[in-house]
């Protein structure tokens, strides 16, 4: 009896007085005064399905894409531009599911969403289901800029697009072989499972994935503004002009320069019922949590509980980086101001 | 010098003894088993330009959509039979900026948003930029239980309609003369300022209040269960498939049983900047603030700070109600557990 006392007593002792985990050791003071983040997408990456080719096209082009935004920044540049023509450069990669590499709909076609948001001012631009603008990022800030709307949408999108000069395509630029293939892949499964139980292949990990190469860049400039991107194709054989969470405020993109901001990437109906950009910010402004307490409460807790499954980047006011997911794995990359390059593919 | 000192006294007691306004007496207490509460827009809805016949058709819309409601949650429905049901009605008057009283759009043609969202679950539905279906509060429904998705769109969401049996009417159902004159009008003036200087006819109050008919509804049933719907024809004279905040989720509508629900109606870019709906929720959730304090906190100081305008109906899971508007007017109803009707246009 005395020696089940005192085990109870060790272990309490030893399991009671455990540390609370610094979460990442973030401090609420300046740790960079300047930094941006970046990510690919995120969803069932494992390594035994990678060849080192392509985790080395990867690598690269995620290097290539930070590097250009941390340039920016460093040279004095705004947020603006970094995250606009990091996202681009994503945007020209066949590797990513936005601009060029944008997965198929069920009709075959290209429907583009993208978002942007500037801290300093709460201005934010988006488009939703363009299909002939070369980069819907670059059209989401001409959104912002040079309209009095946040949000638009299809054709008129396209033809607010071509007033404002931005360079149009023929569909034909976002055909990729490995997303066409993807679509009848998809297709074929949906047909095999409505057959069998009516389900949608939603829920096949293997198709799910292909709506997971979401683009997005977060950057904090010497001024101090944080501004977010999200570029996306969508969901492979997406119907119904579905719209995500990309182009979506407070979901997929969200930037206040007096907390943080975030750029979403995964199931982005879930997105959207977590409320999952706005909500991080939210924490950090009424509950004081550190970005990455709060980073971890709304993908780790809240989203998972939803059944959500993908992951964001953020970065707040005093340049703390965070990189938060439920999947195996996320296309990620980071650089702080003194250039120390982060590049990431799987989890730790 | 003695009086100087003794007004001074008396000055200080006077007003710094006043006591703290308590917000609206709200208590974080079950005050309502079931309530509803209603909104048909904000805007410049001044007394004086107001007949007492209109006045009247007004009071008596909001009276029969509110009550319809309540029977239901007295009778032990859902809030979300409830809140649909009651966008219903709205929705078929040709007296408020949705369904049949839709606004026209630039190119003459009607594109009407809605969402809706169940508190118990986080799940949500949401249409934007749809031509045919006369319900779109029903159609959110759809989307949100017999989808995969949250938000659809344009074509998409009509052939999605189609394929659930909602109700598809043509274009002429939404044939107003009042709302056809309205886009005369704004696009003239629009034509005019174009001409002086370039901006856009956006700024002028006649023609921003023809966008602030939007319908909306919060509802908490006797399980508890709080959900919220908004459904609205957008804006006079809009253009390129611009979408506002109505299909919104977090921003036109919220809806969490830990909480509140939200529904919004104004200026559709600021709501959707400010995140209004789930801006409010997160101060219950994460300040404490009571639903009142969060209500006023959200639009007369963030929103109105940004430069928007408009208002929120807002319900807790307590059963207190909110109405808060920057504007002069908003047409509003509630009515509590007790069967007690509050119908109101102007400010108090």
């Amino acid at each position: 009896m005395k020696n089940f006392i005192f085990t109870l007593l060790f272990a309490t002792i030893i399991f009671g007085c455990k540390p609370k985990k610094q979460e990442e050791n973030q401090k609420n003071e300046k740790v960079n005064e300047f930094a941006i983040i970046i990510h690919g997408g995120a969803g069932t990456i494992l390594k035994k399905n990678m060849t080192p080719e392509k985790e080395k096209a990867y690598q690269e082009k995620l290097e290539e894409a930070v590097r250009k935004g941390h340039e920016i920044l460093k040279n004095g540049g705004s947020s603006i531009d970094a995250v606009e023509q990091t996202i681009q450069i994503m945007e020209e990669s066949p590797l990513f599911n936005a601009g060029k590499g944008a997965v198929f709909t069920h009709d075959g076609a290209n429907e583009l969403d993208a978002s942007i948001m500037t801290g300093h001012d709460l201005n934010a631009g988006a488009v939703a289901g363009v299909k002939n603008v070369k980069s819907p990022i670059a059209l989401a800030r001409k959104i912002m800029t040079n309209s009095d709307h946040v949000l638009l949408s299809g054709k008129g999108a396209s033809e607010f697009a071509k007033k404002e000069g931005l360079t149009l395509v023929d569909s034909s630029y976002f055909y990729t072989e490995k997303r066409f293939k993807s679509l009848q892949r998809a297709k074929k499964k949906m047909k095999i499972e409505l057959d069998h139980d009516g389900k949608s292949a939603f829920y096949d990990s293997d198709i799910k994935d292909y709506k997971y190469g979401t683009v997005g860049c977060v950057a904090l400039d010497k001024k101090g503004n944080i501004t977010a991107g999200t570029s996306t194709g969508g969901m492979t054989n997406k119907r119904w002009n579905r719209i995500g969470d990309s182009p979506i405020i407070g979901s997929g993109t969200y930037a206040n320069n007096e907390t943080c901001g975030v750029s979403s990437t995964g199931w982005g109906e879930y997105f959207i019922r977590a409320q999952v950009a706005h909500d991080i910010s939210a924490l950090i402004a009424y509950k004081n949590l550190t970005l990455a307490e709060a980073a971890k409460e709304v993908i780790q807790k809240k989203l998972t509980k939803l059944g959500g499954t993908g992951g964001i980047i953020a970065l707040d006011k005093y340049g703390n980086m965070v990189f938060e997911f439920n999947t195996a794995g996320m296309y990620r990359a980071s650089m702080d101001d003194q250039g120390k390059l982060n590049v990431k593919i799987y989890k730790e």
